[in-house]
C-alpha cells in the first residue's frame, strides 16, 4: 500500500540578491527573490533522481504530506509518497511556491528593496521564464543540475513545458496534465471578468489595500466563485448538489438557497483567507500570455531536445479542454518531439487533475518507472 | 424578400388596480400592474392569428421595427416582420415587456402604492405563473381569448411553457427556443455569482441605490461580463476575435489589451445603461426557481391540452443545451404531448436564438404556417 510522505516543513530559499539579481524576460529585474519549497524523499548519490512538482494558479509548495499541528494534507498528497505515482522511496520531490505567488514566494506584496514598501503594482508582469528562472536557481541552490521528471497540472504543466523550452537539457521526462500551450479567448474572458471584479472593488486602492488595512473580499470572492464554476463539470455539480435547496416548495429567497450556493459561497469564502488578489492578478496574466510557440524561438531551442512528455487531458474538462492538450501535442511534434498524449475519462472537470478518476495515476506512475 | 414592419410604438395599458389586483402565485399581490408593450401587423376580425411574443432576461417590448428617430432595429427583427418566419401580413404580434422588468412593465424600482416608494427589495419574489397571469391580461385587454402562437427564446420560451400549463386552452402553438424545464446547478450556479456581485457592490444599499443616486454598476458590469461568455461559444469567440491584441510581443498589461477583453468591457458597460440591477437579481432567480414538472398539478393541467410544441436547442448552447430541451421534451410526452424536437448546427452559442444559422429561420416558418 502506499503511504504518506509524514511530517513534512516548509523551508526557504533566498535565490536572488542586489548581487545576483533576477533579470526579467519583459525586462527589468528582481533585487531579492526568496523561495519557500518543500521536498519529499532522499536525493541520490548521483542527484539523478528529481522530481520537480509545480503547483497550479491557487496553489503552494505544500504538495504532500502534513505540517505538525496541522490536519490538512499537501495539496497532491494522493500522487505524492512512497509507493505512490511519485514514489518517494525513490524520488527526491521538490515543491517550491511560484514567482508571484503569495505562500512564501516572493510576489507583489513582498517588500520592494528599491523603496521599503511592498510592490503591489509595481511588482513587474512575470513571464512564464521568470517562474522557470527561479525554479532553475533552486536547484542550482540544491546541488541539482538536471531533472528525472517536472511534473505539473494546470498552469503547472505550463511551467513545466516553459522550462524544458528554455533548458531542454535539464528535463529528462515532462508530466503535463490538464494544462494548455496558449490559453482559449474564452479562457481570457473569464479571467479578465476575475480581474475586473478585483480591480473595480473600491477596497482595491489600486492595489494599496494593505496600506488601507482592507482587501479587495467581495471582488476576490466573486473572482472565486465564478473561476470555481469553471474548475468542475456540470455533470459534476448535478451529481454532487442536484437541485437540493434548504427551503420547501415556493418559499423563495434571493439569498442562497440551493446546495449549489453554499458551495460557491463557501468556495468564495476560504479563498479570502489563503491567496492574495494581486498574485491573482498577476498569475491569471502571465497565464492569457503564455504563447511559447508564438516565439520563434522556441522551435529551435527544442530542435535538439531529448525531453521524453506526457501530456494528459480529461474529457470532462471545459476550461482546458483536450483541444488545448491536442494544440501542445502538435506543436511540440512540429518541433520533432514526441509526446505520448491521451484524454482519460473523468467527470470532475479541470479539478480531475488533483483527484484520481481511473488509469490517471497508473498512467503518470508508469511513465515515471 | 422579406421586410420591416416600419415604424412602431411602445404602448402602455394598466392591468391591475386596487380593485382588481393581480394576485401571486407565491403569495401577495400587485395593486398596479403596468405593462409595456407592442404590437405588429393586423388582429383578424376572426382575432384567430394572434402571435405572442415573450422576451428573454435582458429583453424589452421592442422586438420588431424601428422607433422614430432611433436606429436599432427590435431585438427579433430578423424573427418578426412581412414575410418572415413570424409573418406579419398574417399574425398579429403582440410582444411586451415582462412583469419584474425594467422596460416599462412594473418592476421592483416601480412604485408600491402602498408606500408611494419604489419597491425595490420589498417588490415579491415572481413565479412564472405571475408572468403568463400578466401576458394573459394584456390578452383580455386587446380582446383576445386565444393564441394562434406563443413564440419565445430562452425565459421567453418558458415563459411559453408556463402558459401552455396555466392554461393549455389558451394556445394552439408553442415554439420554445434555447429554453430549458428546469435550469441546471451550473445555471444556477453562474446566476448566484451574477446575484453576489451585485448584491455585495457598497453601492447597492440594500437595493435602495436610487435613492442614494447611485446604482450597483460595478457589480452589474462584472456579472454581466461573466453572463455574456456563457451566451456565446468558446468558438463564437475564437472565430470573431482570437488572439488579437492591442499591444505587440511583450508589451503586457493587467488592463484590458486582448480584443476579447474590450468586447467584454463593451458589452458590461452598454448593459448599465439599459437595464437595472433589481430586475437582475429577481428575473434570474425567478428561472432558479422555475420548475414546473416538479408540481404535482402539471400533469393535470397538460392531461387534456392539445398544444403543438416546438422546441429547438442549438449544438454550441452550453448555457441552455440540448440535455435541457430534450428533458423538458420528454416531461411533455409524459403528459401524452407531442414534441416537434431539433437540434440545430450553430457556432454561436445560446445567443443562437437571437441569430439566423441554417435551417432556423426556415423551421419557426414552418411550424407556424
Amino acid at each position: 500500500m502506499s503511504g504518506l510522505v509524514g511530517y513534512v516543513e516548509t523551508r526557504r530559499a533566498v535565490l536572488a540578491s542586489t548581487a545576483d539579481p533576477l533579470v526579467l524576460r519583459g525586462g527589468g529585474r528582481l533585487d531579492h527573490v526568496e523561495v519557500a519549497y518543500e521536498t519529499y524523499g532522499e536525493l541520490s548519490p548521483a542527484r539523478d533522481n528529481v522530481v520537480f512538482v509545480c503547483h497550479a494558479l491557487t496553489g503552494d509548495a505544500h504538495a504532500a504530506g502534513l505540517h505538525l499541528g496541522a490536519k490538512k494534507r499537501g495539496w497532491w498528497d494522493n500522487m505524492i509518497g512512497p509507493g505512490k505515482p511519485v514514489d518517494t522511496d525513490r524520488f527526491f520531490v521538490v515543491s517550491p511556491n511560484l514567482l508571484g505567488g503569495c505562500s512564501g514566494t516572493t510576489g507583489p506584496q513582498s517588500i520592494d528593496p528599491a523603496t521599503g514598501s511592498p510592490y503591489c503594482l509595481d511588482f513587474p508582469l512575470l513571464h512564464m521564464s521568470d517562474l522557470v528562472a527561479v525554479h532553475r536557481r533552486l536547484m542550482a541552490h540544491l546541488g541539482v543540475s538536471r531533472l528525472y521528471a517536472g511534473v505539473g497540472g494546470s498552469l503547472g504543466g505550463m511551467q513545466i513545458l516553459q522550462w524544458v523550452i528554455d533548458a531542454p537539457e535539464e528535463v529528462e521526462r515532462a508530466v503535463l496534465v490538464a494544462a494548455s500551450s496558449r490559453l482559449s479567448p474564452e479562457n481570457i474572458a473569464f479571467s479578465a471578468v476575475a480581474r475586473e471584479a478585483i480591480m473595480s472593488d473600491p477596497d482595491f486602492h489600486g492595489g494599496r489595500y494593505v496600506e488601507h488595512g482592507v482587501t479587495p473580499r467581495r471582488g476576490q470572492k466573486v473572482a472565486r466563485m465564478m473561476a470555481h464554476i469553471t474548475y468542475v463539470s456540470g455533470q459534476s455539480l448535478e451529481t454532487k448538489f442536484g437541485h437540493r435547496r434548504d427551503r420547501i416548495g415556493d418559499d423563495w429567497t434571493l439569498a442562497p438557497d440551493y446546495a449549489v450556493e453554499h458551495y460557491l459561497q463557501h468556495q468564495g469564502e476560504t479563498f479570502l483567507d489563503r491567496f492574495d488578489a494581486l498574485s491573482y492578478l498577476y498569475l491569471t496574466r502571465l497565464l492569457d500570455y503564455f504563447d511559447p510557440f508564438a516565439d520563434p524561438w522556441t522551435h529551435q531551442r527544442l530542435a535538439d531536445a531529448r525531453t521524453r512528455f506526457q501530456v494528459t487531458s480529461f474529457d470532462s474538462d471545459w476550461r482546458f479542454d483536450t483541444a488545448q492538450s491536442r494544440r501542445l501535442a502538435e506543436c511540440l511534434a512540429e518541433c520533432g518531439i514526441d509526446v505520448d498524449l491521451a484524454e482519460l475519462t473523468s467527470p470532475h472537470g479541470h479539478d480531475s487533475f488533483l483527484l484520481e478518476p481511473p488509469g490517471y495515476h497508473e498512467r503518470v506512475a508508469a511513465f515515471l518507472a
